[in-house]
């Protein structure tokens, strides 16, 4: 960074290739600030994350981050110092910069957070188109924590009782603090992704979204999604009773990365991605020809239609 | 642009700097949607040229720009995309490309615009702390517009139907579609300006951090304040009754620039502002030893306090 914060724009030297997303966040859709929800530190911390995400999903190194904050007359100067450490303590994990923001007046917390990640030739990125029939379909980490997460703070006090701390407490702090797999990400994209997308929405909805831009029919096994620490407890309570499958498929806010690669870069994948961290691979389908989209099928051999679990926090 | 909406996120090919500034208005605070106040289309317009002008008083030229758009359930389908058409409107004037955004439900309109400008080197940029001593100052275009069109918005019926067409119509325009100086900032940078800032707080405000970015005091005589046209006539309506070269120092958002430069430099700069279009400049004052800041001096020699008028949407 050349020039900072205090000049009308921040100065950067680039690289070559500069990717960019941009994600909002309002109080009300995507959090809720009485208790037992989110605090404004998890608002900070969840608003950078989930903006690092788009950057992890294309391959790209993180360098910059802007957040425009829109605060209400009613969260105290304290909340907002603590919206903007929770993003801070996602910069210094992530190697991230922030370089600049905007602080205005709202009616409802409102974070905007513009990304700028580098990379230095095309080829190192990966986007959502690539994917090839044939290829295998892969998950990092675990899925559906954010989900039981919800899950469990939309049920009863009664009902939340009933978790053992041992189901609650991953299930909470994965939820809480996401974890951009930003170097997982560019192991994937060195390794041989064709394709990648980080799972903001959930898997049925992402994949999808990755299967249509390549032109391909993900076929994923439910039996195969690698659920969360926690999840299966949560999703068993009695007033939750949810499959948990469903819920790895459904939920959103997982934040872990689905890509697809050509069979013969399995090993070369599995072990770029040991290197690059704990998450580790899932393999949970296939790309195939037909109807461009995704299909979730059971142990039966049969598609399902998912539906039910509805990730909002209203 | 390599990749645009539709993926994670964008993928531009750099130039060796990257220019970053982020801006946020927000119903309410920045602007009203009911009559006689802006419509749609000018909350689009207004919101991505702020964000350039912050470019344009770097002297970096304009590349991308990234809208968050926070919508209410009230805004229509077609305000929203209005909205949208205002800020495409300056996006193609400035040859700027919208590469991405997002859109999320909201309790007030809200709209983050993040632009990023471009430049080959480190010298080609004016930043607010190169300003010496013995410099003069100037300001591009004229000043008041946007001041007086709020003036003449916040005044009762009776006093609006007293303003001329002449004089109301050149107000309103400006303040409705103002045009970030791009064009201008490049030449300044070029022609040896030593500091520069925009003119969105008003020029009293910004012209003191200008000033104490620079460690100088900035001496500006207010008889010497370029008036836009139609500004004298609306502040002397009755019921209006504004002093024009005040509000002229005190209005915000007429995004013209304010810059320094040593004296040898001044015809090189008013050839340079020439060629660049029709904005041209006026000499203001000049940069002083003294307590960093700003002194707006009147007729008789006198340093003025100014205040009386607020900048405000409410």
């Amino acid at each position: 960074m050349i020039r900072g914060p205090g000049d009308d724009a921040a100065v950067i030297r680039a690289r070559p290739l500069a990717i960019v997303s941009t994600d909002t966040v309002t109080e009300g859709t995507h959090f809720r600030l009485d208790p037992p929800w989110a605090s404004t530190a998890e608002v900070g911390h969840r608003a950078l994350a989930s903006a690092l995400s788009d950057l992890a999903a294309m391959g790209a190194q993180a360098g910059e981050a802007y957040l425009a904050l829109g605060l209400p007359q009613r969260i105290s100067e304290h909340d907002a110092l603590e919206l903007v450490r929770g993003a801070v303590a996602v910069a210094h994990e992530t190697g991230t910069t922030i370089a600049g923001g905007d602080i205005v007046a709202a009616a409802a917390l409102t974070v905007s957070v513009t990304v700028v990640g580098w990379a230095e030739r095309e080829q190192d990125l990966v986007g959502r188109d690539g994917a090839g029939e044939g290829d295998i379909v892969g998950v990092t980490g675990s899925l559906g924590a954010a989900g039981a997460a919800l899950a469990l703070l939309r049920a009863p006090a009664s009902v939340r009782a009933a978790a053992t701390e041992e189901a609650s407490a991953p299930v909470l702090a994965r939820a809480r603090a996401p974890r951009p797999r930003l170097r997982e990400g560019r192991a994937l994209a060195a390794a041989g992704a064709s394709a990648m997308i980080d799972l903001s929405d959930g898997l049925a909805t992402d994949a999808g979204h990755l299967g249509r831009a390549s032109g391909v029919r993900l076929r994923l096994e439910l039996t195969r999604l690698p659920l969360a620490d926690g999840v299966a407890e949560i999703c068993a309570l009695p007033g939750i009773d949810l499959d948990a499958r469903e819920l790895a498929a459904t939920g959103g806010e997982d934040y872990e990365l689905c890509f697809c690669a050509p069979p013969e870069r399995r090993a070369s994948i599995e072990s770029a991605l040991a290197q690059a961290g704990g998450a580790g691979v899932t393999w949970i389908g296939e790309a195939l020809a037909g109807s461009p989209g995704v299909s979730l099928v059971a142990r039966d051999g049969r598609e399902r239609r998912l539906h039910g679990f509805e990730h909002s926090w209203k």
